[in-house]
């Protein structure tokens, strides 16, 4: 029974692959599984069908039968306890696998966010500046951590998992900044998951949707 | 094997139950699980004997033989995973209960404790004013929207799960702003969660251990 996920019919990030329904697509790849994608607009997100399916009106969600999930997190876990290859044997390891999933979403990802929406948003005001230095202080607090955990190794936790997908997609979000260039081992790790068979062939498939629309 | 949790030697909130403990000592009350708790200091929390711990250096982990876990959503599922009382038996069901605990996490919390750190980084500054509702409008927009998809239904999705006690947990950090009063049924909710006994026997237990400080 193949999935079908949903995704943003024109992308903000224009196909750099920045948008949650990447994090499925690359764990889809991970295991081998086949998927259909229904792209949705802005508009169609909101609308009470699509609402029913994910309650804060976004993507991605996934459908399979008779199950429908939301976030991104929920639907990666979900994969990577339905196939192998994304989770480990070992209950200990498979265990702290899920705790770097969570820690990429709910400690990475959150100043990393916040900093993004007030380049978005708040750009133009008077405090921009100002504020700005505090809002990548908190990133760096966050990167000086898992800079260190992560040390020389290649992955977070023995072998590549979904916790490691979750982070590098995470701390793909901070492209647009020069942030992660002063973690030369963050940086590299990163890479890692970019030079990834199934990091690839998901990356192509999300932006075959933007170059389809001839908005290259 | 009974399981040793962390928590803070000095809450910062005054025993209010706000900090992340909480959120794990609930799971095990409901689980009817023993466990055990080493208080630490805001300075111990950075040491490296803690680091080894949690990466970022906070509250709560989770050692139980030899598995050491951290962040509070992966302890509360790896708890629902091996306990009943958590999670229901039918997989679709159980998946869902899943996508509600990254919910709460992922979407829900990060605009509250943006809030949060605002009030208490920047109160004095003379940009907050102005951005206060701003920052509350993003919380206003998740509360609708869960408030929405709760509607007058007791819980998320079906009976009580461990997506409700890490919403509700999550949800309670508005205690100190007014914004949740807008919404009935999410107070209601909070309130339904607050009355189960195994929260009130979590609540005690971090309670007591700021008042055997002699801070009431």
């Amino acid at each position: 029974m193949s999935a079908t996920i949903t995704a943003f019919e024109r992308s903000p990030d224009r196909g750099r692959g920045l948008a949650r329904d990447m994090r499925v697509r690359w764990a889809l790849e991970e295991v081998g599984q086949p998927y259909d994608v229904r792209l949705l607009s802005f508009k169609a997100m909101k609308e009470p069908a699509h609402l029913a399916l994910h309650p804060f009106g976004q993507i991605p969600t996934y459908e399979e039968g008779d199950l429908a999930l939301f976030e991104s997190g929920a639907i990666v876990l979900h994969i990577a306890e339905h196939h192998s290859g994304l989770l480990p044997d070992d209950a200990n390891a498979r265990a702290r696998a899920i705790a770097w999933m969570f820690a990429a979403l709910s400690t990475v990802e959150p100043p990393i966010v916040e900093r993004e929406m007030a380049t978005l948003t708040e750009r133009n005001k008077t405090w921009y500046d100002e504020r700005r230095p505090m809002l990548e202080g908190r990133i760096r607090d966050r990167l000086d951590q898992l800079g260190q955990r992560l040390g020389d190794a290649d992955w977070l936790d023995g072998g590549f998992s979904a916790g490691d997908l979750i982070m590098v997609t995470v701390l793909r979000r901070l492209d647009s900044s020069r942030l992660l260039d002063e973690y030369p081992n963050l940086s590299a790790y990163v890479e890692r998951g970019k030079a990834r068979p199934a990091y690839k062939r998901a990356f192509d498939a999300q932006l075959a949707v933007f170059t389809a629309q001839g908005r290259t």
